[in-house]
């Protein structure tokens, strides 16, 4: 998606341990223009495919996901996240562990939110080693519930996570792919 | 706004400890279309105030505050929500008391993203005790921005934080309140 390549390369900037710093237009300041616009993108790869849902995790995919929820008109559930393993029985969880932050935590969505007859569009900011993508398939497995694909805003694909999600068969569209970043710059792929 | 308290009297449920369980349409499932509604209503009664950015809290905020920010055309920053204390220079921080889960945290914004020159329209999905709009104004100040007010989802009026907050003067706009709460039902101001 040209528009967010082109912002990625005019705002972005890298952070010390592969982290890349987006939070002027996506994590923490939102350009919601520009999420219209992203949500709309998502809308035309996966319009064919019957979504009934919406699933991301808090807090930075909420905003993409509403916005991704206007064009296919279905509602949107996030996954939270939490510190410690509650086992509450009217509640799917799974375990993640964070790239940025280093940490374990758990996730979870209940149960009356996810039906076996859902047909689940996953949408997130970031995919990086893939552990949170792991842990939202995790919770629509759990429920099972039908996993169409993932809509991603930014892949650090040199990280591998997409990859190997790929290979284990799960359809990933992903707006801009990072071939390579450090203090010399960002390669994005197709660029 | 009648849309919505429909969906609280058809939806809601009252669950321990003063909690309004929303989570069907407001804060862990969300129905975009109500949001856009919400978004639209803010967008009546703010319009004319100049807001230059919308200004919300991780996590159940998100949603709203961007379909809102769709019609104001402007960005949206949600402050970060942290367990320590953190002495970080280029951030505005403020310590918040939660009323659903009891407990002290800090919430954060970038100095970068909160300019003197804003009007701020503060979001939230709740307004109980205050604590929350409490600690958001206080980052506004810090940053030397204008709060123009406030637009609330669903305010508890029983607990009197609204009523506290507009008698220091800022404006702030329910969509919902809720009178009084128990295992008999809810009752709506205005229903």
């Amino acid at each position: 998606m040209q528009q967010l390549k082109d912002r990625i390369l005019k705002e972005a900037a890298v952070a010390s341990g592969h982290v890349l710093k987006v939070d002027s237009f996506l994590n923490h300041q939102m350009d919601v223009a520009l999420f219209y616009e992203i949500g709309k993108e998502f809308h035309r790869l996966f319009k064919q495919d019957g979504i009934t849902k919406i699933v991301t995790v808090e807090a930075s995919g909420i905003g993409i996901a509403c916005l991704a929820a206007l064009f296919f008109k279905v509602p949107v559930v996030f996954a939270k996240k939490q510190k410690t393993a509650n086992l509450v029985e009217d509640v799917y969880t799974t375990s993640v562990s964070s790239f940025t932050h280093g940490k374990l935590y758990d996730i979870v969505i209940s149960k009356e939110f996810l039906n076996p007859e859902d047909r689940i569009l996953l949408i997130d900011d970031f995919l990086a080693n893939g552990c949170a993508l792991n842990g939202l398939r995790d919770l629509v497995e759990q429920a099972e519930a039908t996993l169409v694909g993932a809509g991603i805003v930014i892949e650090k694909g040199f990280q591998g996570g997409g990859d190997q999600l790929r290979a284990e068969g799960m359809r990933i569209e992903s707006l801009a792919v990072i071939e390579k970043m450090d203090k010399d710059g960002i390669v994005i792929s197709g660029e």
